[in-house]
């Protein structure tokens, strides 16, 4: 049975989140969370860093990507695939694909971290550039459908949505009780799963995003009550530089308490803390939750945080912090 | 109570070494074991690998400084802390020393690391520098103890051995049923507790030992069956350029199954595959015991093998392998 365009923009549910947790968990590592006194004590708030960086192909990303795979596998829809990503979902998909004996196309931003291209390739999947814009991402992916590609899009997609959802319910075994769930934001994938999550498992819990102050279109678009479709992004946080999905702005919207904007300057301090106090090089992305903790301090105050940091691929010959 | 020369070069019991875990798991982290199927296709052994490079202060020596001086404050026994180490000893002591409400003085060689001495400073202790060789640090160490220090010496010490030891109570229960228990080797305190643990908890386990053939004192000293006392050492990993202490020795003759040597080139391989498989940063000394599966893949082939990657304690700047 193929699954129709408005089943996959149907609104997840919490069972579906458990089902793809059952689906994908041999496929996924069981990541560690982390927490540091010293580091509770500058922050004020009691803080749990689940790193995703240290999942397989570097990033959460693999969740969803297992997840989408295992169901066109599951509804027997055959045929190679492709996407459009940044790296972290390219790099997921490849490998979900290779494992499945597909193929991955992945349609990638010609500035995006050469470290990322490689982890594609090297998951066994061929990479097309383009330039870098939402436009461009999302034409050089329709292409490929054209050619007969079944399209397995970043974050705007229930599958992934649900693949994204089970870090909560790991978070959550490892982590009970906490006060406020905190992800990054950026095609809303991670934290629109999250979110359903942690709604459905942890009363009274407050969901918050972060974003980067340059790629704020979901903050923005909160504010405005719709989604804002042209918006320049200029952000080191390269993985969250696409703009927030249909649907994940749909289950945002209704589940997110909050999306915090954070400054650069913030993000790279961040990831200097981060190596500091875990000896763990996060990507720019994943640090923005930190960042959130640092600028909005009042509203982490006191409370019980369980943050996810996204990702870990970043290139090595060119940290932003002050590495002496 | 004071404790004297004497029960402090006793060889501890398995028993002292439950003590040492119940005594210090609040003081330390949990950290996380983890496996990569596609790295053990490549090395030919099921691999797991406990990450103490993401324990607090950056390596397992949190766990013999906490047990050595939660061990001086249960026997009453008053005063400021002294000790000699490449810097990761002198971190962990040092925040040990700090908890405990003193003074930690920490004789460091002066082509140590210098995140490590970032180290030592942050969590409260006072570097001296001495020049690189095991006479000139151990003659640092004995003025401070003329001045009324404590020595705490980073290996050759029962409380040292005994809290090191610990490490592989946690990483038997995150990973039972170990063929083959891989440490590094520098002065011994790891594989020495490691080895009463192991033996003690895991029915026809094997220990091993990874050491740089560049300060393969202590492989040559099994050889000779004796210490060797005068060894040139010249190796990247700069945790493991100490000789092998006598206590050490001693255990190690009687628990120890082997230590393989590996060549620099294979550290720094390691040290990539590493980041690559897992996104961890570890230290040289650490990924000593990754080297020594891929020089000897006889000796683990088809093996369940439980590694310790030691510590994370790098420049960044100053990365030995292709960042690229």
């Amino acid at each position: 049975m193929l699954m129709n365009k408005l089943d996959a923009e149907q609104k997840p549910v919490f069972a579906e989140i458990q089902a793809a947790y059952q689906r994908i968990r041999q496929d996924i590592r069981s990541t560690p969370v982390l927490n540091d006194s010293e580091l509770d004590k500058k922050l004020g708030c009691k803080l749990f860093l689940k790193f995703e960086s240290l999942q397989l192909t570097g990033s959460f990303k693999i969740r969803g990507a297992s997840n989408a795979v295992k169901c066109l596998v599951e509804r027997g829809q055959p045929g190679d695939i492709a996407t459009h990503s940044s790296g972290n979902h390219g790099a997921a998909l490849a490998r979900a694909a290779t494992l499945a004996g597909r193929k991955a196309y992945v349609v990638m931003p010609d500035n995006c971290v050469k470290s990322k291209v490689v982890s594609v390739r090297a998951n066994g999947g061929e990479v097309i550039f383009c330039p870098s814009t939402q436009k461009d991402r999302e034409q050089g992916l329709a292409e490929l459908v054209n050619k007969g590609c079944i399209a397995i899009p970043p974050y705007d997609h229930k599958d992934i949505i649900c693949g994204q959802g089970t870090v909560v319910v790991e978070l959550n075994q490892q982590c009970p009780f906490a006060d406020i769930i905190l992800t990054p934001v950026g095609g809303g994938g991670l934290i629109s799963g999250a979110s359903i999550a942690a709604k459905a498992l942890i009363p009274g819990v407050k969901v918050i995003g972060a974003e980067p102050l340059g790629a704020g279109d979901t903050a923005l678009s909160l504010q405005q009550g719709k989604r804002v479709l042209e918006y320049t992004v200029n952000t080191i946080a390269d993985g969250l530089r696409a703009l927030v999905g249909e649907l994940n702005f749909d289950i945002i919207q209704s589940n997110v308490d909050e999306v915090v904007t954070v400054s650069e300057q913030g993000i790279v301090n961040a990831m200097a803390l981060i190596w500091q106090h875990f000896r763990i090089l996060a990507e720019p992305s994943s640090t923005t939750v930190l960042a959130a903790i640092m600028e909005s301090p009042t509203t982490f105050a006191g409370k019980r945080v369980a943050a996810v940091i996204s990702g870990g691929n970043i290139d090595l010959q060119n940290l932003p912090f002050n590495t002496g």
